[in-house]
């Protein structure tokens, strides 16, 4: 029998908001990989799913780096990979669940191109990304007509960083994925360029600790969680 | 018994990329509100959803405007929605489907204003994106690591537009919805800004004459499916 790896979408939160192609792939899978959690509670993306899984399938944890050092990324992700053809090789469905969408933002990609590169047979499910789950729960059209939409990880950007002064000075409607680490310097950012009413906070939509807040003053000096997004449209109320 | 209104994305053309959710609800509306098609064959999403569609549901066709004339679209709308409204108020749970996700440049977005400043009872469910599914079944990572992503409506555009030259100056990661009518013109443009060698162009993906190009230069002057895309990354391939 062929062995196959799937990268999975389970989407932001709601199990319900899986696709039914991931719903049916998770059906036949023999193992799941997840990244392994000090609590034992699991992963989050495994938590979205668990209600999907079959009663028979293996749950296999690897340790996934929480890093921005390269080397160790690197590093870890090429054992990960070598552990998936492994398996691929011995016959096994194989897949790997990722928060939101596969491809966007996700460290699914960091895998995904190790095995294409490996020629490990694959494939891959788009999910709901949080954005499109945050403007369909609370009524906030993303783009409409000529309108223009850019998509910004905001955790790498500071106050003053010029990349991130056009985009937001040319671009309508923007969303801040990651809106933890920088949000003081976002919230100051927003309010010179007239996008600061036009701006919603959302943190773990569809979780049970889900923040939505419309005053995004008041997330200054959190510790807002990692999972963060923050949209914000140009001289318009957000919703 | 209390009616409400549905908008549901189906997705870009998979019926298996509609979520569990879309397909709960599905099996529970009395009526799915339609564009009126010519040929008798139905719309697009609804064509998609069809196979998870009750066989009892109740399919009632409008006609929508595909046009860019402001009061007859607003006619058009106010109409529509005082129809839905009538039917949600006689206790019926309706359902508006819509491709890809309902707040990312859908006609969707004309109703729901229009239900919502009349205070029907609704909820909306998000869809997979055209994009997503393009860069999951295709490989293309649209965004990793500190890399922005733009979602421009390139129908809008012709070239020499400042706003687009700054976008595409300034943002790693572009995708052109609707890329049709001015496809010429927006070669041009990626031409000159080194964005050409990585780009994709795809239309009417996982339908059944869809077109995947990663020569875009082919498909100048070509008469281009309104439900195109190109996804264009700079000074890289794009997969």
């Amino acid at each position: 029998m062929m062995g196959k790896f799937y990268g999975i979408g389970v989407g932001p939160g709601d199990p319900d908001l899986l696709t039914i192609k991931a719903k049916k792939i998770l059906d036949k899978v023999d193992i799941i990989l997840a990244p392994e959690t000090k609590d034992g509670k699991g992963s989050i993306a495994l938590n979205i799913a668990k209600e999907h899984l079959s009663p028979n399938v293996e749950i296999r944890e690897k340790k996934f780096p929480m890093t921005y050092d390269v080397e160790v990324l690197n590093n870890s992700y090429d054992e990960i990979a070598d552990f998936v053809k492994k398996l691929v090789n011995t016959g096994k469905k194989v897949a790997f669940l990722t928060l939101g969408d596969p491809m966007v933002y996700s460290t699914y990609i960091y895998l995904f191109k190790r095995l294409k590169s490996k020629n490990v047979e694959m494939e891959t499910i788009p999910g709901i990304t949080s954005f499109c789950a945050i403007a369909s729960k609370l009524g906030i059209p993303l783009g409409e007509n000529e309108e223009t939409i850019a998509i910004v990880p905001s955790v790498y950007y500071g106050k003053g960083d010029q990349k991130l002064d056009s985009i937001i000075e040319n671009i309508d409607n923007i969303v801040f994925m990651k809106a933890s680490g920088c949000i003081d310097e976002l919230i100051d950012e927003l309010e010179t360029t007239g996008h600061k009413d036009g701006s919603i906070f959302v943190s773990r939509l569809g979780l049970d600790d889900e923040v939505i807040e419309e005053n995004i003053e008041k997330r200054r000096g959190m510790k807002n969680n990692y999972l963060s997004t923050l949209i914000a449209k140009k001289n318009t109320s957000v919703r």
